[in-house]
């Protein structure tokens, strides 16, 4: 008696060979609320993964699918395009109540369309339209997206090869701590901008992540990223920070530069800005900035009513006063803890961790070890997923939302499927 | 006694410049249903606008609604990005068995990020990718996306403009009908190709809308897209029809291409795919085409599956049978006919026609005509846009799902804008 | 008895693959003297090719041999880079005298390097530097030079591959008679120009030759050009004239572009400027476009002073009257009447011819026969070369210092060749 | 009484602004011979400047102009393309006698043109055709040439911008010892061509100066060069050597990179290749490379037989033997120790030296000091260039044939020039 192989699935024969994430998580999700998702068999799993950032408030959060539901059912316009709404309305003056005006922030918000691409993609436009400058300054592996503009100041070689032309008009620097730890920082980037016969193109702006989640959760020291700006000002540079994995308190305040004390030109936000997983985006730049001319960049989903609505309602239940930074940075002194004796208990692997607020990097010097430990982490029920050039770190970036004592599961987890792939 | 002028709206205060309809629009809509929008005071607009073409199925149809509360209610996964799903699985196995199979289409699907943009852009990188060339042919007057891929092929010289830098590997020709009427079909475009001393860099692709919505509802006759599809046969370049607008119905079949009887190599969809105004995207593809790598092109919001919901729900509600179909070619008659007693009445301004389906433009010799019919439109309570370069066409295009009521309701304020402004 | 194969040459151990010319004419060049050159073994070979247009005056013509040998023999200067010299004063008055002030034309001039191809990289430079915009046009099958910013106005496949870069911020347009024949003249350029929407980046310049030599021998009409003209100040873009193969007479009078009466903005001279087949090269320019920065432009050999002399020595010998432009009109109808004598000889092969003052192109559908026609007409000891895309021309370039004998000598071996290769 | 300034001469009426040298040295010259220029009214300069590299033999050098005269005499063949001719045989067989075959290296030979940046531009087309890559790695302060392939990896930012578009395919690495003098060698480079996700497009190539001529006299270190070669054969990238002004003898042997003892994958020469001050450049490239298509690249004045001839002559005339190798580092030491003694003599100006061979730099933190100094240089009849990104650099590069008389004479002048300008 021979057993058939099971057919393949849809997934198998329609969708493209580029799908990803389905391949390490071979299973179909169902359901999910807070930090669990949950297949179709009912198996749940814990997420330590949040939608690469975009699930800061945790899966289908109760407070903002209340305002979700309230705003489809009363029939509130859905698509408007970049017309006035009372849903926008109500985003902007949100954003601007509880987010810009305690921080002192005086920004003009563009919707540039709902993804982060769509924000880089609009930030490099004017930077580049202001200055009258087309080079771009970017960092040693930075993720910026996939559309052309974005993947040019993105460092992953892969990605770039995929674009099918030569990326160009972007020239990486070093980010913070790439070099020896001896080589002070900024030497080559001020020595290329301050000498006339280096042969750098005169960058009309700078673009950076304060932590590089994508690039392996390399984080930045605030001093660096303070002494980047005055770089940028120095060098009549604009700064671009691009906040949309970091931004939305993943490290702690609201914007991921609030504690290098730095004020970007332009900032980036996506990802989480939705709120319910809902797909928005947003440009922020400095008033003086806003030389676009009507309609000069423009995107069909750039006014998606109910992700102003989750957005807004977002804003509400998490900024309005400062309980979710301080529970965010609490968070990640436990994972911090947590990781300190998973290093100290797999010494002889030679792993090290760093992170900031609750987005943590877990490294190994074998490149396949991170690998490894999230499939048997997956086995165990727990979403982890790998970054870095190499697939070589393990990334943890849970809901801002878990519980301690999910937290705590998803570490235990962890430590279990290091000391098993040991 | 005087009177101070109304404080400026948050809108006016923080959204930044490059806002655009809301300057032709000035309220502030609240809610929508089928083809109409209401404001915040309550008052109705008829929808001849529908979304730029987002809103096929109207706004918020009560179909489609009650699938996605079904879906919100009983908490579904909402984010995932390319995870497999229940819904993600409902979609394809629904898009395979109402749209490729009965129209004999055998297409990979890739969800390349929910906007027109990541379509275009994911279908040039493929193209270049599969072709090892940088070159793409496009059309002058064509409209493909504002991220930098898909703006190098767009035509608007203000919208070029934003990008900042020189936009190159794009090559414009003359789109169906554009020269003086008596010059062949292709004979330019032919001529360089066959020519090896042309100085055309051998295109990898050519992209072509089969009706250029943004750039004033400019029809190709089928054998104008036979004769450009057989070409790109015997020149060794893929065909890429951008179908983000025309698609999902707008020109009759569910492909705008369908008439024509030709098989792009690859296709773009967006704006109705989603079905209720939802931010999603589609790259079909050719098997032999997929040569991605996993992860080569991704995106956070490749995988919203209240977008899949809805999309699955209007293709089970619309695409079942050709009833749809049949009514939108019926009412393009009805339009058709009220615009030639339209350009009957007004023939002293010179005014003319075109469009297939329910996609049509009105247009006249003086070029600021058409923004004045439409500003009247508006007061009168029809939305309308313009399109074309120097915004010189009336753009029809209401909701398929609109009623012939609606539709005879609105032509009739056209007729009174058009002879108001005469 | 065996015969060993002759040892390999020099040229063929130890030159790159590169080397073209001495493939065709596989022999040992020694001596030359006016419209001969004779090879090692003494044969004569009568020049129908004067060094593509490099040698107007012939092979070491003795009026310019005596101002060489007398200048090097008193130790004049030779290389002095762009200081002041006496020989390139004289060079600059009688070139002043003699070329400039009798047509009316005020241009500065620049030395940019001594080869037509830094003429063009200086002339497209400047064009972009004043206009502020990247863009130029080009023509079909044109020919501008190896280095990568004329090589990307040079329509050549094969050459554009070489660049191992995508060639970018060049179009090209059809060249005069290059379409159907019935399509109107710059019918697709000017409607690409005047419409917003064309997606044509604005160009700074067009660069353009009046009889493209390389190309095939294409001649454009004096109205074709003087239309040309017209639209570039139509449409803000400068004319730019690549007189390096056309210009020093060869098309009769000094600049080719005299007959039609029209004055490029920028003028690009080399080949024969030096008189003697010495490299030198000239960018004329309007003194209005006089914005170089001192040395913003530069070459070790822009002051080659022997050149400087032999070039002012031609000027004298042959441009003090309007002998020489009488003597090449003549001599064109000669070649005229002789090919139209071969054409109609040879009706059955389909043969055509064109031409303008000294140089003609003859041609025949089956794009093999010019090649076997060459190779025929060297063994008579003739030296013609093809040219066109698919080297389907024979291109007749005698030295406008050709004797009428020689002229019907050539033209005899030339008919012969068609004859015996039909 | 009042005085007529004096009429502007024809330089200043007809002669582009982009003249630059004759600005500093006002003058006209009329002849030259050996190390000394004559004006017009028969004052002499002694010449420590060498047409920038391209008089390394002196001018009018009897040895070679004795050669050139009889040929011109005898009516040898002057501009023959690419065609065989016996000053051409004569030329490869004395190269590959007197220069590849007793360094024990075999390259192919190509002519490109007759000019440095044209040996640039084929090397970089053939580097990029053989790795089927675009990006070509270059360094600070480098100057390759002028036309659009080589100025994009030249540093100079005033001729860079003078290129009117954005110059992209080029990255900048630090020369050596450009950073802080602690900064590992390769450290960036290397740490940028190891990591997947840094963002550097990966090179075909890395062009190299031994020692940067007009960057400042900047030297590289053999083991930095040694290094670099390793690099280049470890992460597979071409190495080019630039030795247009620092080959032909001028740091001792006949290649500038023969010290270290590398063998660069192509070579280009040009300035006193020609010998004579005559036009004339070569790319020598390893045979494996040599995948050029018959005249993929060419170019009019690639064999211009003059120069072969005096090319010929200053090989068999300098470099049959060591002699001259031995005399220009004699000559060098001779330079050092006078460099030492004007530091020494103007320590409180902060004077500081390098060089290498017969090239050398004095620098002095006050960026105006080497200006003034060439000046009083001029007045005293010594010629001397400044060099550096801000002409910062008194460059002294005299013929290899001075006299150590000659010599001493202009370093004596140099030494009042420091003193006068104190």
């Amino acid at each position: 008696m021979t057993i058939a192989p099971p057919a393949p699935t849809v997934f198998e024969t329609r969708e493209s060979e580029v799908r990803s994430y389905c391949r390490n998580w071979p299973v179909v999700f169902d359901k999910a609320q807070g930090s669990h998702l949950f297949d179709e068999d009912g198996r749940a799993y814990l997420d330590f993964f949040a939608g690469a950032g975009a699930l800061n408030y945790g899966h289908n959060n109760p407070l903002l699918k209340r305002a979700l539901l309230e705003y489809l059912e009363r029939d509130g316009i859905t698509h408007s395009l970049d017309m006035a709404s009372t849903a926008k309305r109500t985003f902007l003056e949100t954003f601007e109540r509880l987010i810009l005006e305690p921080r002192g922030l005086d920004y003009k918000v563009q919707f540039p369309g709902p993804t982060g691409t769509n924000a880089v993609e609009s930030a490099l436009k004017l930077a580049r339209k202001v200055k009258g400058r087309e080079s771009v300054v970017s960092f040693t592996n930075a993720f910026h997206g996939m559309s052309l503009g974005s993947l040019a100041v993105t460092g992953n070689s892969m990605k770039r090869a995929g674009a099918g032309i030569p990326l160009v008009h972007g020239t990486p620097m070093p980010f913070d701590n790439y070099l020896d730890g001896r080589t002070p920082d900024f030497l080559w980037f001020e020595r290329l901008l301050e000498d006339s016969g280096s042969g750098l193109n005169h960058p009309a702006a700078v673009i950076v992540e304060t932590v590089q989640g994508e690039g392996g959760v390399n984080v930045a020291r605030a001093e660096w990223l303070r002494k980047l700006a005055q770089l940028c000002v120095r060098r009549d540079m604009l700064l671009i920070v691009d906040d949309v994995q970091m931004g939305c308190g993943r490290t702690g305040g609201f914007f991921s530069f609030e504690e290098a004390g730095i004020t970007p030109d332009i900032v980036c936000l996506s990802k989480s800005i939705g709120g319910y997983g809902m797909p928005m985006s947003l440009t922020l730049l400095k008033p003086e900035l806003d030389v676009w001319e009507p309609g000069e960049h423009n995107g069909t989903f750039r006014g998606h009513n109910p992700s102003f609505v989750t957005s807004a309602a977002a804003l509400d239940a998490y900024w309005a006063d400062d309980q979710l930074e301080k529970q965010t940075l609490l968070k990640g002194q436990q994972v911090e803890a947590a990781l300190a004796a998973v290093a100290a208990e797999s010494a002889g692997l030679g792993g090290s961790y760093r992170g900031r607020g609750l987005i943590w990097g877990l490294a190994f010097p074998d490149n396949e070890r991170a690998g490894a430990i999230c499939k048997r982490a997956f086995e165990l029920g727990v979403l982890l997923e790998t970054s870095g050039p190499e697939s070589e770190v393990v990334k943890l970036i849970p809901a801002l939302t878990i519980t301690p004592d999910e937290l705590d599961e998803g570490l235990a987890v962890l430590g279990r499927a290091v000391r098993e792939t040991a």
